[in-house]
């Protein structure tokens, strides 16, 4: 949490919790892919009062990558097995989507906190008996990897509003924008995936419901492969715009593009009735400016590791802190449920050309 | 260092240097201040391949404040009696400047690894007898903190320069200006800070030596108590410039002020033939724009700490690392030589109120 | 013309257009207000080649203002008058937006050449009549006011479109923001100005129609009164976002708002296969940042008058360059039609909560 | 002026200045050259109040430009001839740099208004004739061209400052910066433009005076040939930076350069003891920024010419408006005797390698 605050903060969290008297929460971690590893490498190396204990992965190299460089002298094939054998308090899911729900329940079943990644439930049916396990073990805490809400900045234009700053916020404009390069890459996964919105808009979703406080009602969706006409083959689209309407009237334009050339370019829009906040208009790589013969320009990230860095490493931090402190997460299973329900009615929408009005 | 990398880059030093089977550095820190807190909180808990293994300091309540929030037993209010009998490999210096150049011989002299925050010493003399020093031990790592080559703009723009962006450097405009609300704390400091060249612009005179690769020959300064005119009182002033030249010809302009209302505005700017980067000419808290009454804008760090919290981790990470590898560390003592040479002769330059040429 | 552009073209319009020779276009100028004032103003001292001779306006007031303060002699009451007395070339249209298609038509039947403020139409048949009218008399000159398009940055962004630096575009952005100043004064207006959508977002629909190269197939439009009531008791909105789709599958996005604080802010995003174009993002008044206690800030441009002062500047000279060069205008009959089209259309859409399809 | 500014002020120029019943200003032309051109196109089509009766060049194709673009029916090759037969009000010399005193001088002598291009004089000598000669005609508008005074940016800052926004200004950054493009072009010009000083700072030195509201008293300059070492060969340099002091204590930092690949790079920074202003830290074409695979940017303006253009046209309308309200302007000689007094001293600098103290 150093990185993103000033001196204030990280002394208040030095006389507040971090307390060395604690006993570190011991962690098993699933799934060591590309997130995976970088979760790992923060638990291992970062996350204060955290101890990762142990690693599960299907994939031998991934095992062998926690016992040689992160030391994790505990590593399992089998997630049963880790849970039944590993003295663990946490379990931090970073599976393949399809698996989060059963290991979630698996896992508060045995008594254990859980971290999952975003989604959920690859439906909306998982996502609901993931809710209800979750209510049944009320003092474990359960996690669900929002980052964005804990990127400093958007975390920043949270408590903005919430001090009145822009007064009472009614439209979110909210996007998720991927380089060109990866599109190709990305069509073999849309099956998996479930397709953009729910690959791409799941975060603007949840986004948009967190700073307006209010659950969508009404999505209306349009796209097309403007770019790369093999997303069309498979149903899907490159580029989508989502008008959202939510109970009390507000409203959220969702949109989503895996055709940029600038870079990664993830950014959200608030307008109140005082005045607006707009977070990561132009996703700079950090604070140079270029000056040649192109202009005045600024290079962008490249991806959401590059633009999240600091909120995957804040994230895991508060799960932590969550865990020692007693506290609830401001991220809950309703949360992850409302996520995966909206992403479904929005892909509904495009796939039918209609609007869906949710229930 | 994962805070300023993308994924690739932390994926390169995962495999190829923390490799666990190393054993970790014992570090000693010395002076819990401000400064020395967060730089003992990073290496407590953030700096790979670090144990935080001992603590000095002459106030018994930051002494206190190690043991029980940072769990660090060892605790030493002498520095040589920890240097007997803690068993460390490393050194830590964030005590007064006035010890630096004393404590970092004496812990060479011991054969351990030293880093000392700047300056590295309080006048020319002392800065060389550290230099020879160093010149006998040269197998330890000796670490300079010109934490701004390590901010991940600074050392980014280091990397387009060497890679030709803007061909040759020849102009660098650096700065170094401090909010106003703290401007009459720091009349009390003048006498042993040194005034404003040496307490503002240490770094930024290492970063024209380090942009340019070029040594100062003549420096010409002016200034004035434009705001507080307790600072002319004590022979200092509130805003100031020096005009610089090198060897070989190029410039610095070097600018410091003490009277900021909108920020900590520490940025740099660099000129060469074919281009002219510019480093944190908006010194933005972060990535939040705020559209009001006021306008369309962004609200910016309040101070050094803020604005430069990634280079502090970032900086004692390469320290260890440069240990663990065998590395020599970028900044070396001639660095810190050069630095306090320049910043006496911009101060004699204000008081003789003429141009100064370097040895 | 002159203000928007380098030497090279100045130099060019020079040497090709304004030939001294021939004879200036006779203009009778029709409304006197705010907007008929700025065009009379420009049109007497600032337009090559156009005379001012005449104006017409049903207040006296007007009337005397031109006569004294622009020296414009001839000066009537009734339009007809004007028509039939006056020996003009050329009539142009500031009237109340209910006489723009009646003025138009009789103009063009006297052989003139004819300017109209948007709207062209009150509704679609009125526009129809005037398409008809415009296609008699095919010779004339005839040239609906949509002024952001000779914005010297819209502009340029079509000549980079043109050029193909963004590739095929097939996504627009774009919005019409005004202060909250004039909302509670917006309110009387909603029954002639026949709401926000035909109010606001007509010049952002001729915007997306020009990027796009395409025609508006479906309309959905969402908003509400969230910040003043008394737009929801007169059946229209403070804020709405319509999401349209092209006939080639195109999209837009396009939102209008009566409820800024910050300024008039009328911008536009245009996305294409290989880039993106945002023009006048951050609204700024002028070249000035302001850094103090608020933070590093812009001032913002008040309204449209002042935001699109150079725009109204350049139509009105473009104007007369047709009708001195022969040339048809970039802004058709057609165009004026369609964006009232697409206005009805979105308002419908509003009224009745439900995805409209045009013909 | 009508482009820098909102409906209020239009509205109040027209209401109190221009009034019809006032006789068109006379005036003749001197100088039709690139700049020439431009000044008497405004002065033909855009200034209200000016009546451009007559040109004046040595080059006859540039008459004959003046009688077919213009319409100029009164041109001559001699100035004197000019003077005596054309009946004119006032003068407007854009000459070449050494005829401007001596022409100056007897349109004065004439009776005549003047304004003349930067410099008023090659030489201190010919600045103070031009002052008393000024002095004895003191119902007469001179007017000197300092552009930069009138461009809608930097007027707004200085209406800002006069606000007290700032409080009290103490420093003034200040550039002008050519695109490297045309350095090589620049060196034949040495000899006569009086080399980089002289040729490109008379503005920032005008600008820095003007926001002070005070004399310099010092300068130091430094520079070198470090992209085109034909410079050099002329005693001249590329890149010049000048530290100088005022006879109050403020201070000016004022940078030339000619090697610039991004655009016409002229910008002023003003520090004060409230706060800082900047104007045109990014010399942007307008407001269209690109999104693409060099990131995010912005194209500038090419040159002074692009960049400039609205306070060419202003400062000729400001011009008439003093002769007709029989005001003076905020331009006088003194500006114009101590611009180059300054330049002189700032190349001596440079030239000696030493401060040098004004009188």
């Amino acid at each position: 949490m150093l990185v993103d605050t000033g001196w204030q903060t990280f002394n208040k969290r030095l006389q507040k919790k971090w307390s060395i008297s604690m006993s570190a929460v011991k962690i098993g971690i699933v799934g060591l892919g590309r997130l995976g590893k970088r979760h790992a490498a923060n638990l291992r190396f970062r996350v204060q009062g955290a101890e990762l204990k142990a690693a599960c992965s299907i994939v031998p190299e991934e095992l062998e990558w926690a016992r040689t460089e992160l030391g994790i002298a505990e590593t399992y094939i089998d997630y049963d097995e880790m849970l039944n054998e590993a003295k663990l308090d946490a379990i931090f899911l970073v599976s393949s989507s399809s698996m989060h729900a059963v290991q979630s329940m698996k896992a508060l079943s045995k008594g254990l906190h859980v971290f999952t990644e975003k989604p959920m439930g690859v439906n909306l049916e998982e996502c609901k008996k993931v809710e209800n396990v979750v209510g049944e073990h009320g003092d474990q805490v359960f996690f669900v990897g929002f980052v964005r809400r804990f990127d400093p900045s958007y975390s920043y234009a949270k408590k903005l509003i919430d001090e009145g700053v822009i007064g009472e916020p009614f439209l979110v404009r909210s996007q998720t924008v991927d380089l060109d390069e990866y599109a190709e890459f990305q069509v073999d996964f849309v099956p998996s995936s479930g397709g953009i919105f729910l690959d791409c808009n799941v975060h603007d979703i949840d986004l948009a419901r967190w700073f307006l406080g209010s659950e969508v009602k009404t999505v209306y969706a349009k796209g097309g492969s403007y770019v790369h006409k093999a997303f069309e083959e498979v149903n899907d689209a490159d580029n989508t715009i989502v008008l959202t309407t939510f109970e009390d009237g507000k409203m959220a334009v969702i949109a989503a593009s895996r055709t940029a050339f600038h870079g990664h370019d993830t950014h959200t829009e608030i307008t109140g009735s005082k005045g607006i906040l707009k977070i990561g208009m132009t996703p700079a790589k950090n604070r140079v400016e270029i000056f040649d013969v192109h202009g005045a320009r600024q290079e962008c990230v490249n991806d959401f590791f590059e633009r999240f860095q600091e909120g995957f490493l804040i994230e895991a931090q508060e799960f932590v802190d969550c865990i020692l402190e007693g506290r609830k997460p401001i991220v809950s299973a309703i949360d992850g449920t409302k996520a995966t329900e909206v992403g479904f009615a929005m892909t509904d929408s495009f796939k039918q050309g209609r609007e869906i009005v949710l229930d």
